[in-house]
């Protein structure tokens, strides 16, 4: 099995209202069952999910994560994490001031499954390529230094392939049985997107078969709070 | 940018005292600049890290994993969330009866750094290519379902990409600023390698420069407990 990982090159910069489905379909050459892989934050520019905050005040956003968190887990200093309305625990609730104008944070997008699906069709509509998409952003991990990009938004992609039941190279029952291979996707997405080099979206060509079909992040890959042994 | 990932085919079962690193290379027609990610499951059984179990038990593991544990994070009926002593926070301090005899367990090797430097000395001896090789185990995640492959030893792959004081591509300083692409390549690789079709090798081509370089899992990446909120 062999994937190409590659980033999708000369996108404009990327505003409210635009159509990012008609964008990516312009700048890039897909096919079917290619896995696209967009950044939120440009998918959070194009939907406004954008609020106003003081240039010059590096802590001006900081009621905004406030309004985003639905419950403070941890705060230590600056620093806050907190579950958002989808779920999601994650530093300053996914509130985040990088690459967006100094007067403005980008929030989620409201509902980033939706997200996904709507370029997902875009795409389809613009290109006749069935494509699976996932919308991706960077998480902190509590154990491990360093940041690692998750989805938080997919659209033919399954969240978790099920291996329960499945027999391991010995013929033994897996242990390991649920991977979340839509995480290691936006993960592998990353390296080509960088942080620094406007490359908002990545194409991975060579995806399983069975990696595509339906599913949600919120409904299947966020663990529920009856399941969580560290909230 | 452009990475291909592919599996190593052809790899014998791994048993006690192998040469990895000549079998790799036998394998694989590796370049330089190539990363190699190796699962842990056949470092441990190259260096015999292995213990035995009832076979007739599937509980019999258990005192084992208590004996891996420097501390207990959380139990919940049969799963234990422990720290081993590498630092890492794990369920069952690592030990996996999947992928070997019905006799034994895995342990996580003694120094999975160390482990991944002797495979890339390995390497460099036989084929003369100078290349990266990190040691992947696959983790859970406390707030996210399913399970993500993660570096738990690296030689000549840096842990962190350190981007502070970096611009973004507005020119503002960058938030999100140390990025652990030695995870991001572990989980682009579990893509190719998968639980079930005995691929446990794979290479990543393609790889940025500044992705190569000196550094420690135990030393970079694992957050110490004085950083740690959700110990």
């Amino acid at each position: 099995m062999r994937l190409e990982v590659f980033g999708v090159e000369g996108l404009p910069e990327i505003k409210a209202g635009d159509d990012l489905a008609g964008l990516i379909a312009e700048a890039s050459d897909l096919a079917d069952g290619d896995v696209v892989v967009v950044t939120q934050k440009i998918v959070s520019k194009a939907e406004d999910a954008m609020v106003a905050v003081d240039p010059d005040d590096p802590m001006s956003h900081k009621p905004v994560v406030e309004q985003e968190s639905v419950r403070v887990l941890r705060r230590r200093g600056d620093l806050v994490i907190s579950e958002t309305k989808h779920g999601f625990v994650c530093a300053n609730a996914g509130v985040d001031r990088s690459n967006v104008a100094a007067d403005a944070a980008a929030l989620l997008p409201d509902d980033p499954d939706r997200s996904a699906r709507r370029i997902r069709d875009g795409i389809r509509a613009r290109s006749g390529v069935e494509v699976g998409v996932i919308v991706s952003d960077t998480f902190g991990r509590p154990w491990r230094r360093g940041v690692a990009d998750v989805a938080i938004g997919t659209a033919g992609v399954r969240p978790i392939l099920d291996l329960r039941g499945t027999p391991d190279a010995s013929g033994r029952e897996l242990q390991v049985t649920e991977v979340a291979i839509v995480d290691e996707l936006a993960a592998a997405a990353e390296l080509v997107m960088g942080k620094t080099n406007n490359v908002p979206v990545a194409v991975i060509r060579g995806a399983d078969p069975n990696w595509l079909g339906a599913g949600s992040i919120q409904a299947d890959l966020v663990r529920p709070p009856a399941e969580d042994l560290f909230r």
